[in-house]
């Protein structure tokens, strides 16, 4: 069977799912329901399993409630390894049970090293661990990690090469989210912002690795509280797939990320984190669900999200 | 009892052990004796469990092998995620060991997000974690942490608290050892090359943790593959500890490194990992030692590299 490319796959769920929504899966202990944590806490006492209990049935309900209404789940690494080996067992079980709901699942890790060390982030979370002679799956292994590339060209190169390998892919951060991404992304090289030279090879990195769809395999996180921005990029990266964060709780609106997407209204997912899974904590879904009904909290923020977003999309 | 700063937590280890020496314990499962190998495939199967164990092993050998020659040892996290949750069970008893052993531990795991993310690695790597509203040590923590500072002063802000709360520090990316370092690190803002301006940040976001010793918790990396860029950056960065990888099998000698340090000698550490690790393959260590004397080979390999260093620096 002919190897399908990262790119291909995202674009293709986003077609079937009609949505470019992905909900981000960053389970904070003291924000889930508190009958999760209780239940939890009885079972296992106050101990780091209980922690990675709860993430995980609050995980499972949440994939549950979204994984007909979106293309892919992006789980960010943080969250488990605050919770130590434990945390990362339900890491492992989300990406399985998101993978099997037919979710792609983007590992939100931001690694990144020189050439020889990134090859085995690569490994772990894009290809096959080597063990013993015998190549085996990695367990941390994901359709997607986003990585940081202010190592250049030889520590992106092995992420590429698993991707090309395994048909995964990768996000490259070239203007983040955050209120101080200008510290050292908005620098003026040569009369054009860092990040668009990051942008440019970003491009340039996904080269080899472009499919059908005419997007590469190398995609880029631009964030979406940053739309003038965005649309720059849009238009100097047209092989390269966006993911777009800072959606809701971050301020961002449909509006605001708009340019992300190209001509026909495709080339880009936005995620959403906090305004999703904790949707039960705000109105209108505090009084229509409550905490008890965070899952279908979650599922109508979803909709209400891809709703938002299309509307503000050319058709395709 | 009053908190002690890493500054001088590390300055002072250095100053005891008579050395600037740091081990990278980055173990690869093809590079270790093949006896170890086998015994724990033997026991655990063609296992992620096997490969674990083998690389315990490996690093507690070393660990009893240099605790006397160096003021810390550095895990990179990848080589551990490779593995998924057995291999990261072997980097947390490798950090306990190591400290049960008197060494500073620094992860090298290159962490980086958006402020309120960041706040999550920075309790699983330098604090703590919050578990049913108790504060507990985090499973993965460790004296210092590496940091990659491309997305500004909001994404670094959470580490420093925690370096303050805890007497832990970290290391920003500034300059790295790679080839292709200079794809976004040399570009030239203003007539300066960008990794002077990350320097320059460095040392700012350091300021509020400055210590006895005249360096503050908030160090740079600084490759010793580029040994001029390492002297500019000393003088630009008078009150920021260096990390100096790249050592040995990247090529540095200490004549490259010694410009990193101040004029007293002091102000960096340099690590080696795989001219130390696995010294036992290469000349003179290979005849000498033998696989089964790996650990008797990097501890002569560690002396080796501490005299040279210690004449290449003024002296203090």
């Amino acid at each position: 069977m002919a190897l399908v490319r990262f790119a291909d796959r995202l674009c293709d769920a986003i077609e079937r799912k009609e949505s470019p929504v992905v909900v981000g899966l960053d389970p904070q202990l003291d924000q889930i329901p508190a009958f999760l944590r209780r239940a939890c806490q009885s079972v296992y006492g106050t101990t780091p399993r209980a922690a990675a209990e709860a993430l995980w049935h609050f995980n499972r309900t949440l994939i549950d409630a979204v994984y007909d209404l979106v293309p892919a789940v992006k789980p960010q690494l943080a969250f488990y390894e605050r919770y130590g080996v434990e945390g990362l067992r339900t890491y492992v079980r989300t990406v399985r049970y998101a993978r099997e709901a037919g979710l792609l699942v983007i590992a939100d890790g931001k690694r990144n090293d020189i050439g020889p060390t990134a090859a085995f982030y690569a490994d772990a979370f894009l290809g096959h661990a080597s063990l013993f002679g015998q190549d085996v799956p990695a367990e941390f292994a994901a359709d997607a990690l986003t990585v940081n590339g202010y190592l250049g060209g030889d520590g992106i190169a092995p992420f590429v090469e698993r991707a090309e390998s395994y048909g995964t892919g990768l996000f490259v951060l070239v203007k983040t989210s955050n209120p101080s991404s200008g510290d050292l992304q908005d620098l003026d090289v040569s009369g054009r912002p860092l990040y668009e030279h990051m942008g440019a090879l970003v491009e340039r990195w996904g080269e080899s690795t472009r499919s059908a769809c005419g997007y590469s395999s190398v995609g880029a996180v631009v964030g979406a509280t940053y739309p003038e921005q965005g649309c720059r990029l849009r238009a100097l990266m047209p092989h390269t797939l966006f993911l777009v964060p800072g959606y809701g709780t971050q301020g961002a609106t449909a509006a605001d990320v708009a340019g992300c997407f190209d001509a026909r209204g495709r080339g880009a997912v936005v995620n959403a984190s906090r305004s999703i899974c904790f949707a039960f904590q705000r109105e209108p879904y505090a009084s229509r669900y409550g905490a008890a009904g965070y899952g279908a909290a979650a599922r109508a923020a979803t909709e209400q999200m891809r709703v938002e977003i299309q509307r503000a999309l050319p058709r395709g």
